[in-house]
């Protein structure tokens, strides 16, 4: 793991759901969030890959859940649980600040927001997948929540679709340690190299 | 040709980009279409056809091409051809009349909007075919603009993923009769069946 | 869950990876496999869940991991740790028996086998969408190896393509209960109906 | 047009469907393809691109009509018309001659065979993208069969999913000069470059 190293002509960032109903005080699921997320400093360490990223000329990109709007669903003939949990708690709700994203991880001028995804993958049914082979980008560093849902779904999708991914283990969060290992430990290692800030933020400077 | 029938249960009408830039008086690419549109009276047929299907309780969905933001194209390593006319004309300029749906076609409730495609395919890089999976759509009546950039690949990646796929030849258009041609005659008949208004709004009413 | 029922008209049932090397004694990955398997008896379920399924009128469908042959992965950039597992085991080696599928889960007639895929999910870059579609089907029965890599990967990415899906678990199976936990009690169930052979074979024959 | 050049680290050459059927004096399609295919050269072209893009270090990678095997279409509910041809027709029947690839442009060592593709486009359904993204290939040179249907439809997607893509107008071929000019010069100049084969071989060789 020492030898990590990304070039900024290949490389991307990719943040996922960094909305403040998920990491910022008074979010609609930060309460469940935040044991874990503060016991391995999540959000400082988004906030400092992210700035690493930008100092090395690697661009970042936004992977965002879909903002619950009126009527999404109502007409839908089968609904995935987890989309019933979304719709019944009008998480990220469009329009409201809990849907908005958290300060200091605001796309700034030439970083790509890509289009909302419905379920947890950030490439199934958008436009990332086009975005970044518009930009050269093959290797994709993963950060942001949550872990073992739209995080894991969306490292598993990279792989499938031919991308390089490292996941940052202790710049993404979820409910507990079980979640956590099942994505960190179990699950993710078949599709991604798992590192840590400290490796990641090494590897962009180099 | 005569007994074409549309169960509502599995069909969906698709109204591939009905912006004022295409067919409203002052639109930006209107002047072009103009002269095959009125021809085959394009814009009082999409009219018709969607006022039919609803009233036969077939589902409207929207396939709208992305509305021109600045910075959309510039640090992109390739640009298609038909990407770059759109950069340099600011087609469908978000937050523009031009950028807005023809009046008459407004999108009602329970219809749904995909997002926007960046190319000609309103399948590719969207929610489309998310969409119509959980509506339980399986076979698509197809009208709009332009028959053979929008149109027929909106038509082409339709039958590529699975669907039947019915295109009613005068609620299109395009620049001239060569076009029409290639799109209505050459290309299309290989991958849908090509109808009229009459014919098509005869076998919803059925 | 007492209200499980499966229309024969838009159901399918997914058979993922029945191949020998995981599911017959003598097998690549059968030794690692075989301690959850026999004890939640998965194999005699498939054979009961694909037979009732036949009897019903479902139709069947197989999702298969591509079978190794010499020089897949040589030329590749980048290869995912789990690719690179297989690579190095020659698992499902094509032309091998353990390549084949095991007996008594032959697909019949009027089955349908999709392309191998290269990963995990049976639907990346593979016709099995296609399929599915051409036959009408929304809603899916999955059973199948391994639980928490293709398995799971393949109900994630249903989830996300729009179809409804039903795990079976006592007819999956992997290495330990922490994988079975991780795939099974974590994460399914944020994207699919997690139900019993019992509860399953009912719904079919309703 | 003067200054194509393509650098072999981010270029493949994509052969569409050189199937014997095609392109083989006794080929089923040949005879409604071969007064174009002479006048242009096409054959021979072909040929030639392929030596010169082996001598550049340019990898070459083959898209491929689905083989006719009994049973593909008899349980679908919907079959889209170029496939009721393919049916009725049994074009590159599975295990037979015309199913083989022409004499002279077979598979080398290196080279990439995609999976095969139901309908027109060699992305749709196949591994075509992975290949490339694991290749690092970000621009496509394009040769092959039919002009209009699968070199279109493989070129339409390919600008879609984010490729550059160039098309060579004299190693292609189609019925009549109708198909070539709806193909040639109305659509692919939207999503492609269209060059001659000299101008491809000499970017090539740059």
């Amino acid at each position: 793991m020492s030898d990590i190293s990304f070039d900024s002509d290949v490389t991307g960032l990719l943040v996922i759901d960094p909305y403040n109903d998920f990491i910022s005080e008074g979010g609609k699921v930060w309460d469940r969030l935040k044991g874990v997320a503060e016991s391995n400093d999540c959000i400082p360490h988004m906030l400092e890959i992210t700035d690493a990223a930008r100092a090395a000329g690697i661009r970042v990109f936004y992977a965002m859940h879909h903002r619950y709007r009126q009527g999404d669903y109502e007409t839908w003939k089968y609904v995935a649980p987890i989309q019933r949990a979304a719709w019944s708690r009008r998480t990220f709700e469009y329009g409201t600040w809990g849907g908005e994203i958290h300060p200091g991880l605001q796309p700034q001028r030439h970083d790509v927001v890509a289009q909302e995804h419905w379920c947890s993958s950030g490439f199934a049914n958008t436009d990332l997948d086009l975005q970044l082979k518009r930009h050269g980008v093959q290797r994709l560093v993963v950060i942001g929540l949550i872990a073992h849902t739209c995080v894991e779904a969306t490292v598993r999708y990279a792989a499938e679709l031919g991308y390089d991914v490292t996941v940052v283990k202790d710049a993404t969060a979820s409910y507990s340690d079980s979640e956590m290992h099942a994505a960190l430990e179990v699950n993710i290692p078949n599709y991604a190299m798992v590192a840590t800030t400290r490796e990641v933020i090494g590897g962009m400077s180099g």
